[in-house]
């Protein structure tokens, strides 16, 4: 038998709202498509619902700039309240160049706006990233997991990346399964092992789901099904390069 | 209907040679495993297979260093042949540290070593990335559709990443689909539209493909089925982002 899995977009999710149980609008809109959840399944939930469940939304109208984020977006061409929550939102500028700003956030990632998002909000809000990703993947896993089912979970944003044009949706947030694999180096004729191949495993899948992922948040979640993936607990840390070993920083 | 997908990995291809026909070995592998090839499937080849087929191979004996390739094999402490290969294959440094080799290649893709690579080639031999893998995806799918099935293509390779751990599957090679995806942008609430968000389709089918593809070529293939893609007739080209608006050169 082939190794193979399946991609399913989980539709009629609709509008979210702070405080709306995310668990049980996924596991109800599986089902109403005809494609309940099974044990086993790894959900990718896009970032943008969760944010929204978590009310990690500001409205610009409350935020007051500081001189620093009014001189930045002057120079970026950008809203000064946004530059402010930007600001807030990460711990280091990457690049500040052509309108474009790159930020780690306060979780490690390294992305455009430090992932703050005024797309699919309502005008003159933003969307915040998660407080903690990984945090909220667990939380979502035990919710489903009460609902009878064993997911692994996936929360997943869209960022850019160096040298390659378009973003590809990679994973922000994981529990329950391992976010790296790693297969094991080849032999040499004297048997020894010349070196281990370490795949990102949790962004592969991520990228996956974004196929069948419409932006505008019509389809925010999608089910892979069919893997055995290796179990893990240690959520998405593992996917953060250290620094120490990081070319580009 | 929800949107879905599937992807199959392909066995039984075996070790590939210099002159092989990769149509009919892919052809004939996905029937013999019951999964016949069908109009609309997308075939991601890891790019090993078709550099082998190509016989895009080089002994390390046959190879003498440069100067300039011993001198920075020394600094790198690698094998000074492999270097004098790896230099000859590139078209710019990008970085040169702690025993890591970023380069561009001639084709324009900044990766470890400018896709040399010495796993799954016998030993002393190094496989090279393929002349022009646009044109390897184009010749791959003209020989599939002789033997009568109508696919697109993805020739992918395993590449590192700034910032994140962990290797992904991307695509160096594509023909007969589009390889970026745009989603409109929003309106807001006068009708405008604000932003088109761009996605690196082929990118995300190719991690995708990767998820069964086994390393060390026991699995060298992946079919995605299912999807209806844009057609396309560009190649990889527009994957590659024009270093006039990179800020990571």
């Amino acid at each position: 038998m082939p190794p193979r899995f399946e991609v399913i977009g989980v539709q009629g999710i609709g509008e979210v709202h702070p405080g709306d149980d995310l668990a049980r609008l996924i596991v109800e809109a599986a089902a109403a498509q005809a494609t309940p959840l099974l044990d086993g399944d790894v959900l990718v939930v896009g970032q943008k619902i969760v944010s929204k469940a978590e009310g990690r939304l500001v409205r610009l109208d409350d935020v007051t700039p500081s001189p620093a984020a009014v001189s930045m977006a002057a120079q970026l061409g950008r809203d000064a309240r946004l530059v402010e929550v930007i600001l807030r939102e990460c711990r280091r500028i990457v690049r500040m160049d052509r309108g474009v700003l790159i930020a780690e956030t306060h979780h490690g990632w390294i992305c455009a706006n430090a992932g703050v998002d005024q797309s699919n909000v309502e005008r003159d809000w933003v969307a915040l990233l998660p407080e903690d990703p990984d945090r909220s993947a667990r939380r979502l896993r035990e919710a489903v997991r009460e609902r009878g089912v064993e997911t692994g979970i996936i929360i997943a944003d869209t960022f850019g990346r160096p040298w390659r044009e378009g973003l590809t949706n990679v994973a922000i947030g994981v529990s329950g399964i391992a976010p790296l694999r790693s297969y094991l180096g080849e032999r040499d004729p004297a048997g020894r092992e010349l070196q281990a191949t370490i795949l990102a495993l949790a962004d592969e899948l991520a990228g996956a789901a974004e196929v069948v992922m419409g932006k505008l948040d019509r389809i925010p979640v999608a089910v892979v099904r069919g893997l055995r993936l290796a179990p893990g607990e240690e959520g998405s840390k593992p996917l953060l390069r250290d620094p120490a070993r990081d070319l580009f920083r």
